[in-house]
């Protein structure tokens, strides 16, 4: 299994704190050791960094963890590989433009037999069955919206209709972006917190690390901060059902 | 006009050495001070560094400085904007995958009209000609070759026609790398030196840094870096005509 962690925020965020807790499940507090990556959103393009090495001792995640980038839309991924050998071309998050548009892709689960699908314009770089199966999303969607579609709505069903498919071929926890929303769907695990006015201190469970919000904010700042497990041990955090599919924008729920 | 820097070797080299050089030029010995990229392929897949600070002073080129990432193919450039404005969009390398690989394109020049061009599958992200023309050429390879060829002479040859063609649009200096290539066109100004046994010393002209080769190299590595401009003094860097298209594969000149 592998663990991930979104972000999506009304104003640029860093994300150095929530990374942190995560980067110590990279091979520390947690076994995910095989590789790590994050995408930052900066307007329309990102910022990537990844690693095939454990995090918890990458030079590129200490950078990151110290660095404060600031972003809206942040996906990142911790791995424990099941599927397709420890290498950078298996390292997600998985990155591809479809409408003029930088799409990222993170997913912690396994599919079995997903190579089956049909592929399109989209191919796989590395062996994963995550990246063939981000691949099939893309495909699909550019099939259906040949152009970024006016009304949303329909394409945030066919991207919960997909999901849910995958999720039949085993689990499917993913978080996606096409630079605007943070699209999330739930197979097995994966929960989310909301932070606005007023800001508290949050204290990471994997760390010996806290962070005082209010210190950090304004009052109107609103980020949502989703993960595989919370990444806090002082605050609630909204566990997703089995099939859920979310949609964030600019910190907010959408869907 | 901006800077290109590649490198292509038969063993995963660092590129620390001619990337302080350019990095100089990024606001510092040159008013190259609009932004940065480095992309290292590692097997299929590539890390990207990418800033729209001025290289000279960028966090993020400091690490990639201090850090020997090891790889056979690696793209560079710095910014000098005149197409698109300075931000993140706009700054090369630019990276699109086709046939299952990733593709690697930087370009020095201007291109005016070249978005009357048409554009199928791949799309601009931010609002540069270089990211437009890459788009391009990308579809033009995927039009003529739906797969990957066999014979690889047909492919280099239409790369080529595109790059002259593109020159016709003002000037067109490029490199570009399909992940096991590392192609090259000379509009104005390129240039390259390959380095191999018997090594000698080697000393940057924009900074004063040294290195002698013979140190950190074996009898068989062979390693070709192309530039804008030398990146030492002391080494004869042999200059590409007007027009000339070269292809370089672990370290050799193939073409």
């Amino acid at each position: 299994m592998c663990e991930l962690l979104g972000m999506s925020a009304n104003v640029p965020t860093d994300i150095c704190f929530s990374f942190t807790g995560l980067m110590e499940r990279g091979g520390n507090t947690g076994p995910h050791s095989d590789g790590w990556g994050i995408v930052f959103y900066e307007g329309g393009a990102v910022r990537e960094f990844r690693d095939w090495q454990p995090a918890c001792r990458s030079k590129i995640a200490a950078l990151v963890k110290q660095y404060p980038i600031k972003s809206q839309t942040v996906i990142s991924h911790i791995r424990q590989a099941n599927s397709g050998r420890v290498c950078l071309e298996n390292t997600h998050p998985f990155v591809r433009e479809l409408w003029g548009r930088q799409w990222t892709f993170a997913h912690n689960g396994q599919l079995k037999g997903v190579k089956k699908l049909p592929l399109g314009t989209y191919r796989p770089v590395g062996t994963s069955d995550s990246e063939y199966a981000f691949c099939w999303i893309l495909d699909q969607i550019r099939q259906r919206f040949p152009k970024s579609p006016q009304n949303l709505k329909p394409l945030w069903n066919l991207i919960e209709q997909l999901s849910s498919e995958l999720s039949g071929y085993g689990v499917f926890n993913m978080l996606f972006s096409d630079s605007r929303h943070l699209y999330c769907f739930c197979s097995t695990k994966l929960c989310w917190i909301t932070r606005k006015a007023p800001f508290a201190e949050a204290v990471l469970k994997d760390a010996e690390l806290s962070v005082d919000f209010k210190k950090e904010t304004t009052p109107d700042d609103i980020v949502s901060v989703i993960a595989t497990a919370p990444l806090t041990d002082n605050e609630y955090w909204q566990r997703m059902e089995v099939g859920e599919f979310r949609v964030f924008k600019a910190g907010k729920l959408l869907a």
